[in-house]
């Protein structure tokens, strides 16, 4: 894997280069790892055209998921807190020649920003924007693999927890039960905190599981994902608890489950981003419940949960082939509950088949 | 509870206004929770003589561990993503009529700080330092109740595993364990990943879990602890698998058990912190091995969990009475393993009985 790191850093200081900064403080941690394939807490990563340094504090045990110490990296370990590693790793600048230093001024604090300054007297300091990010949001294949293989984990973990008894227990347990599941079957860890909502919480985006106990009747949203290698995936389903749905939740599923395919069908290299939004967005406008949508219809993962592109709709661009988004359109109405429908898919152009679906659990409206 | 933050909000004002600065943008996390009792995410919290304002995105339902929302702020709900909030709240500064607004440069990212500067024309921007940090650093009684009780959870979840079949379960699933155990208690959430490390893995710092099992004669090295209200402790403690400890591990127990008993016993109003950090390390530096002892001696507790003060070797300022700190010196040898050993514990001054232990669960070596 280390050439691919390298490659990546050969075309980041490329684009260094090309904008008249030869050298690059990389700071976020998924940029980090991006470029270099691990990623310990507070590390920094400074590219110059002599020499790539990784400083970071004094390591603890590593992750399995954290990555490998890179071997073709010079690595340079300090005794510090968290960020400091920063200003350390500017402080090497002017040694490796460089007389310009490009910093992500999107991740940097002022504070920090401030302290690089002051130890690199002469060295112009530029921002490297969103360069690495720009670099992460196409996947090549390793990145889909693994995601593939987070997918599968993940609806691996869900498949089981529908086959458990549900009604008495905590929205908390479920959680913790689905990240213990997740961890059972391989993955570094959960992609983001699980959610899940039961009656009136079902449904509700951003939802923080509580103790409310799954009762009969009661819809039961479930969120999660695994994080494999790093790269992380999504998968939402909503199901009812009991014998057969309520008229009212079958009609609202229906309609949530022709949102969401909707806006899977939308996706496609070179469509806007803000049409995937809409495609799926205004089968739920049209039945009335604008209100009650989620502001967010979908977004990119990789070695973020939330990433570039956004599926809003005020969101620019268009999407590309390889390109791993989830289309999670929701509705929720407070007090009442709801449902949310969400997927991970790969774009892919239709020669190809169309969009790649990597969360394969069904979505049937289940009645368990 | 909204007096308290009312109160709070209110010192804060005038340390502004001490400052020539009527205004002050909190984007911090604890920080806003600190000042507003709820902190719902990406949100930001403007102070101004005439009016506070707490800024945040549309939420999911609130958290219970979460606080609530505040009454006696104006809330200003925004569509937004994280952090854009600061900008929409920067940009009720002159309507408020403020001249100058303090920001958290050591939160704010230079990306944003630009922003914030584009949308106040006129107005101008000072620094807010770690002022309110400053202001969480000495706890009063309600917040010291919530730290005890998160200590109650974080013994209890502890005293159960201890009570479990150990061996042959892997680091991993012991930590969720933990994790569930956390909130069956009552716990908001675990306060920081559970922290368990078998054999070579044991007693260092940083660990994170991974599939060894635990095995006969290992060294078993746990740290977790409960979040209760936002308020986070921490516990750690060495065991060892089997029916009787190695002749080496009772001794390099015993030795660390020293040191941290040292540290504890150090703690008072007025010591300077890394008097604290000496009392413990020179233990450790006398039986040689200062290689292997961990960098951090301890640190603050509250509403995060690597608070103010710090007590290292090269920590600032001295402690005050009711700082809550953790007491947590180990040593790890690579490959081999080591011990930890680490509490919680509220300043308290000699008169009142010296330091108040809030994490009671036995340090006597156990072998499980």
């Amino acid at each position: 894997m280390s050439e691919v790191h390298a490659s990546r850093r050969t075309r980041l200081r490329e684009r260094c280069a090309a904008s008249g900064t030869a050298a690059a403080l990389v700071t976020r941690p998924a940029n980090i790892r991006y470029l270099a394939g691990w990623a310990p807490p507070g590390a920094a990563l400074l590219l110059t055209p002599r020499q790539d340094v990784l400083v970071h504090p004094r390591p603890g045990t590593v992750e399995p998921g954290e990555g490998t110490p890179p071997g073709d990296l010079r690595r340079v370990v300090v005794e510090c807190v968290d960020g400091d590693t920063a200003v350390a790793a500017a402080d090497l600048v002017g040694e490796l020649g460089a007389d310009g230093l490009a910093v992500e001024e999107h991740h940097l604090t002022v504070a920090r920003h401030r302290a690089i300054s002051s130890v690199t007297p002469g060295i112009r300091l530029a921002d490297l924007g969103q360069a690495v990010e720009q670099l992460r949001l196409i996947k090549d294949d390793d990145e889909i693999a693994c995601l593939r293989i987070a997918a599968e984990i993940t609806d691996q973990a869900l498949g089981e927890l529908l086959e458990s008894i549900l009604v008495g227990r905590t929205e908390r347990h479920l959680a913790l039960e689905l990240e213990r599941r997740l961890a059972d079957h391989g993955a570094d860890g959960p992609a983001f905190p699980t959610c899940v909502g039961t009656g009136p919480n079902s449904g509700a985006a951003r939802h923080v599981p509580t103790d409310r106990r799954v009762e009969e009747g009661d819809f039961l949203s479930v969120c999660l994902g695994a994080c494999y290698r790093g790269y992380r995936c999504e998968v939402g389903r909503t199901f009812v608890i009991g014998t057969a749905p309520a008229a009212w939740q079958i009609e609202l599923y229906d309609l949530v489950f022709e949102a969401q395919r909707a806006g899977r069908e939308a996706l496609a290299p070179g469509v806007a981003c803000r049409d995937v939004d809409r495609a799926a967005r205004q089968v739920l406008e049209r039945a009335g419940h604008a209100e009650a949508a989620q502001a967010c219809t979908g977004h990119g993962v990789g070695l973020e949960i939330g990433e570039d592109p956004r599926l809003t709709p005020s969101a620019m661009g268009k999407l590309d082939a390889c390109v791993p988004v989830t289309v999670e359109p929701g509705v929720h109405f407070p007090g009442r509950g709801g449902v949310r429908i969400d997927d991970t898919l790969v774009v892919r152009p239709s020669a190809d088949g169309g969009p790649e679906l990597l969360t394969i659990t069904t979505k049937e409206l289940l009645a368990l």
